[in-house]
Order: C-alpha cells, then structure tokens, then sequence
C-alpha cells in the first residue's frame, strides 16, 4: 500500500483512550474519550462493551509497539548482559521525552486498584513479559541466580520509570551503575 | 488526658481523605467523603478551601505517622548500614499486609499527574525527605558516592512498594539481598 487507510472509529478509540488515560488518567470520561476519537457514544458502544473494555484494548494494542521500543531485536548478536543494559538505555532515554509520565502498564495498575479489572489483567501480563524477557536473559548470561535476578530488574525498572514519571529523579547518572551492580552480583556474562 | 476526645470535623475529613483515596483513588468524590467523615459539605467547605487542599491536608497528618513506622528511632545504636535495611524490612513487612496499595505518596504523583497539584507537592516533599535520610545515613556509613547510593536506595525503595502494591512482587527474597549488593557495591559500613 502506498497510501495509508483512513484509521478506523476503532482505531481512533484507541489511540484515544490510550492518549488520554495516559495524560490523564483511568477515569477519563466516556464523553472525553469518545469527543477526542471523533466517535459517537452509540458508535464507541457498539465497537466495545464499555469503557473498561476500551482501556484494555488500548494497553493490548500499544503492547507491541512498546515492546518494540524497549526491547532489543531478536538474535541482533549481543551478549545478555547488553541486551538488558539495552532496555534500560531505552527507558533513561525515554524518561527525558516530553509528557513521559512513567511505565503506561504499571499507572494503569495503581490508578485502577483493582486487579480483576480487565485492563489490570493486560498491563499485568505484559509487564510479566518483560520479567520473563530478563530471566531469559539472565539464565542465557549465566546469572548465579536468573529468578532473583529477573525481579531485581523488574523492580530497578519500575523503581526507575515511576520516579522520573513523577519528577522525583532524572535516572542520569543512576540506572546504569544499578543495573551493572546488580549484573556484576550474579556474575553475568 | 485519660479519655480520648471525640475526633473533631476536621480529623475525620482527613482520616476518610487518606483512608478513601488510598483505597479507591483521588477521583473519589467529595460527597462519598463528606458521607464517610459524617461531616457536611457545607462544612467541609468551611474547613478546607478545596478538596485538593483537603487532599494535600490528609498527606501531610499522615506524614509523621508514615515516619515513625519507616524509620529507625534517632540514635538507636546501629550502623547506617542496619539503619537502612530496617526501612526495606518495613516495607517488606508492610506490602503483607491486608489492603497494602504500594507508598501512598508516589501513587497520589502517579495519579494526579500534575506536579503542581497541592497534594502532589506535598507528597514530592516527603519522598525527598526519604531520600534526603538515606543520603545522611550514605555519608555516615562512609558509602563511596553518598548521593548515588541514596537515589538507588530511593529508587529500590518505589520499585519495590510499587511492584508489591499491584501485585506483581511479595517482595519475600527480593529487597534485602538487593539493598545489601548496593550497599556492599557503596562499601558501606
């Protein structure tokens, strides 16, 4: 194709509804959402059951582009350790753009508190994907201990993207030295 | 005094602002915590200009109690080093236990998203204020970079409530021997 589609109404609900709960927050309204997508009430019912359901898509969808940016190719011939330090070079260097407001995945879960919400039950899996895109590192790196290992960087990584999402630290100087420290502790390669 | 006075307007306004938002949210409205605190709107507008400034209020009165169940006691004899670690052991033992969301002072950043928000400046002041006693306790101990052994710290310290808080971590296994490595990785005392 060489023009691009026209998106959708429901892909402007999602874009949407990603935009804004991201900007905004969880409880954005229908009316917001569905005025900022170009899309009527009835329509919006008609494409999704509700505004949870919405949400949820709207993580799922943003899921592979976010893994995208984050994560480094398949097979691109670094070693474990540098694939690792890769992710946190992306969110360092994220975290300086403007409007980042932190780990979109990880807002949603404490804005929504409710972890039965569908869209909690999105932003878990994925950021269980990332853990498990660590461990997978770590045991392939020969991490003294890959699940320790696999959470300390899950935990650096949400320590770190809440704090600059809230302004509290600028990351320089910061996640790199941790997340070495943390490499160096379990011996990997 | 012998008999406890009654709690007044004001206190029950500020304990149904801390306890209702930490459970549901800052988008809780101001009729479910008047309704909570049994107290008036027309009273609660006397007391308190907004529900933002109420918001920031109940922040602020539970700063020290959130200070007393963190931190050591001033001068109890132990190294920096033991002094630190007995924060993580707070929070380890706090993310067990029934209704725990993660620290309430990054979750309200994190949901507001407006860093101007009365609420949010408090809450911004309290957190640098952990930060500010892990750098004491960092020069103390003899740490070799006071001030990047703090924002680790301070950095492990919002991972881990965080991650606790949805339910991504118990954190059992995780925090201290992450702590020590940084600490050891610091040669602190």
């Amino acid at each position: 194709m060489t023009t691009a589609a026209k998106p959708s109404s429901r892909e402007r609900l999602l874009e949407a509804a990603a935009t804004l709960t991201y900007r905004d927050g969880v409880n954005i309204g229908v009316e917001a959402l569905c005025k900022a997508a170009g899309v009527s009430k009835r329509s919006m019912y008609q494409l999704f059951e509700s505004k949870d359901e919405l949400l949820a898509a709207s993580l799922e969808q943003r899921a592979s582009a976010y893994v995208a940016t984050l994560l480094p190719a398949a097979g691109d011939g670094r070693s474990p350790r540098e694939r690792i330090l890769h992710i946190f070079e992306q969110v360092e260097s994220q975290s300086g753009e403007p409007g980042f407001q932190g780990c979109r995945y990880l807002a949603v879960q404490i804005e929504l508190k409710d972890r039965n919400h569908p869209a909690s039950r999105v932003a878990h899996r994925i950021k269980a994907d990332l853990t498990a895109f660590f461990r997978t590192e770590a045991e392939a790196g020969g991490a003294s201990d890959p699940d320790l290992l696999a959470r300390q960087l899950s935990l650096v990584f949400d320590g770190a993207s809440a704090r600059a999402g809230i302004g509290a630290d600028r990351l320089a100087g910061l996640v790199a030295p941790t997340v070495t420290t943390l490499l160096d502790a379990a011996d990997m390669r």
